[in-house]
């Protein structure tokens, strides 16, 4: 019955549209079937793209196991906020001021210990802050009439609101105290809107204070107990992993250069990671410094100064990049002065590279080597043969009997080019070991006793 | 009589510390006055510390006076949205959901249009989608009987929880969805600990989102009508600026090294600008990407394209660092080379930044420029008139009859250099300008019909 509608709608929709040219009509290309061949790669895709999705976050699951373990430890704090004001009814106890303990929970808890730590701080001063100013703001528009009232609230808003967003704008603010300053503001318009009298607001300070208290000891207890992620170790690690990338991009450039490369070109990428860095460095440093005492690290840990590292070490991947820039220019030097320099250059780049790896297990081990100093010597020395070489080139490029005096100078260039940056990365590097002894000697890196062999 | 008594107290105290050796007690010293110039000092440091955090504000209120009206912008919406429920005083209408109305603006309220439209979409999708889900999950909870609803909310929380703050970690979603994830953490857990009816559930929701939809709303409206600040806008200005730097600080360097220097050295530094403005213009093009059509910017703008345009400049950056590098060090080169190839680098220095201003005057114009392809054709030119000259410095360094073959090639070095990292600039300065032609092609810029004076 059905199908014979559906034939007899079909050629009343054929003689409507028919011009004389009489045509076969596809079942699948009928509407409906092209709707259903639509539906089919819409799912189609969704489920691709969903897969995708799928595989890219298993692959971050994957490359740091700690991101799921956050996961579930986010989902364990609040599991227990929740279950801990649920057991006993909403409305009984603390109120429904409950909502602020797991509201606490949900926005605090970071990746790293010093970023909860951090804003769990700015978050009870700000609390505090705002509440008490509040109360007295409160207590004055409540006794200055009826008809004042709200002018005084409304204008208090405004000001205090205005003050504290511009406070946002100051450096120190922004980099440790915004949380705080939005807090403040959301605490303090809340309660002047809030039309309690002044009795019930400090009721019910002290319920919602003792929430957000509860909600935020919580986070930081299993932040710090439930594998912790340290800010001020992840910044020790990042500064030391940097350091092996750029010993081992400086040996890969030059090796590419000087032709007997055995390593992948990908890999002497690694200085890409240092001049990109700054940011995580600067997040870091600002959160290691809410940090107690872990690890190696005490408390007044210098923090500031592994910025100054970093900052070494990102204007010596400046100088590789354009190094690089140079190496992968058109203009080829004659295989005869390049062997001649080679073995100069190559060694030059080799301690150098050594020279920031000894700085790297110095940060390892967090003990001064004593072997810096003379691969620095080491480095010095190779710097004034390279020196002598690139002086001596011209009488090996001319045979003695020669008259003429054309230097094939125009191709010199290139190499000359690329030694003087390898002397000028040299000149940086030196940059890199005075920042990281002072590091040492601020944060009491202790004599290494045993030679520990660097590999 | 006060002065009396004072000056008995004084000679009892005396006594009672005398030790034999006599002393003069002089008033000052005591330890009362002591204390006094004591909290003197401290309050002499607060008023100074306090000065100067205000001279600080005052500084930056000057230098950027919209950040200024932004905190009043911020004042006057969270004034009104207080007022009005105010007004209509709350448990009424409303009821106390109205403080999602305030916090919503506390929170939503940002900078840029940009920033408050995603925080605003965030907030509204997150609660959207939490809400609806929570609902249903709740039912289900409610469902399974009074012995298993707190498991089910439970593992319900836990669950969803770990899956959202995991999705944090999904590079895209953490750009542009983080606050939304935040959003939906919170109100999932928030609905399932409120141990409500579903029927109350969805009478509080309607409230809820109505509240959070007039605080949002109010904030996207004062944000977009008084004196917006565009994210895109700032965007395409920071990028025309570091395009000035970037030739303001080639010339400088240039300049400087020639030592025809008549530009302080302190504004020759530009470059580093461009070298830490990544992060700013990360952020920037993720929030133009929320803005709709604004000036001449239209809804589909290429914001992704300034990214590479930034990434182009911020190679060359790289390499006029290097250069910088080279500039100060210590090898000097005699006078009488440097005359010799002074010309040229500085003609190709000047073509190479006028390039750069050219770009600078298609951003800042919006039109593509006929005058950018003859300038790089120019630049081209001076690079090969540098390799030129620098092939023929042996003949002139070398008077012609001079037999002995010992070219001073160490000190030609130096400048050998300096000019090599000249032609690196230039060819890092084609990618620039290829970069930006995408741009403009992409932005469907017109072509400039009347001739616009570099200033």
């Amino acid at each position: 019955m059905a199908h014979q509608k559906e034939a007899t709608n079909r050629v009343e929709w054929k003689i409507r549209v028919a011009d004389g040219s009489s045509k076969d009509l596809v079942p699948e290309s009928g509407p409906a079937g092209r709707a259903w061949l639509g539906i089919q790669g819409l799912i189609a895709g969704l489920v691709l793209k969903v897969g995708r999705c799928f595989k890219k976050a298993w692959d971050l699951a994957v490359d740091d196991p700690r991101k799921v373990i956050h996961c579930l430890k986010v989902g364990t704090a609040l599991t227990v906020v929740s279950l801990f004001y649920y057991t006993r009814p909403l409305y009984e106890g603390l109120g429904r001021n409950a909502m602020w303990g797991v509201m606490t929970a949900v926005v605090v808890f970071e990746n790293t210990v010093g970023a909860t730590l951090s804003k769990s701080l700015n978050r009870a001063c700000g609390t505090l802050l705002a509440g008490s100013l509040a109360v007295g703001v409160h207590w004055i528009a409540s006794q200055s009439g009826e008809k004042l009232e709200p002018f005084v609230n409304g204008a208090s808003v405004f000001l205090l609101a205005s003050a504290a967003t511009f406070s946002r704008f100051i450096p120190t603010v922004r980099t440790r105290f915004d949380y705080g300053a939005l807090v403040f503001i959301l605490t303090f318009s809340l309660i002047s809107i809030s039309g309690y009298r002044v009795e019930k607001l400090l009721k019910m300070a002290h319920q919602r204070l003792s929430t957000i208290a509860i909600g935020g000891f919580m986070c930081i207890l299993i932040s710090i107990l439930v594998c912790p992620i340290w800010a001020g170790k992840e910044l020790h690690l990042l500064i030391t992993r940097n350091m092996d990338k750029l010993a081992y991009s400086l040996d890969g450039c030059v090796a590419e250069y000087f032709n007997n490369s055995g390593i992948p070109v990908e890999k002497s990428q690694g200085y890409k990671c240092v001049l990109n860095s700054k940011a995580a460095e600067e997040t870091m440093a600002n959160f290691a410094r809410w940090e107690p005492a872990h690890g190696h690290f005490k408390f007044k840990h210098p923090w500031r100064q592994y910025l100054k590292v970093g900052a070494s070490m990102r204007r010596c991947a400046y100088c590789i990049e354009a190094l690089n820039g140079c190496i992968n220019s058109e203009n080829q030097v004659p295989e005869s002065i390049k062997q001649h320099l080679s073995g100069n250059c190559l060694r030059l780049g080799s301690v150098s590279s050594s020279v920031i790896r000894e700085l790297a297990i110095t940060m390892r081990t967090m003990k001064k080597s004593p072997r810096t100093q003379n691969l620095l010597k080491e480095m010095k020395n190779s710097v004034q043969e390279l020196h002598n070489e690139l002086g001596s080139l011209p009488n090996l490029l001319l045979p003695p009997p020669s008259i003429e005096a054309t230097l094939p100078l125009e191709e010199v260039i290139p190499i000359a080019t690329v030694a003087s940056l390898l002397i000028e990365v040299a000149a940086r590097i030196e940059g890199i070991v005075s920042a990281t002894e002072e590091l040492a000697s601020l944060a009491k890196f202790k004599p290494a006793v045993e030679r520990i062999a660097p590999h």
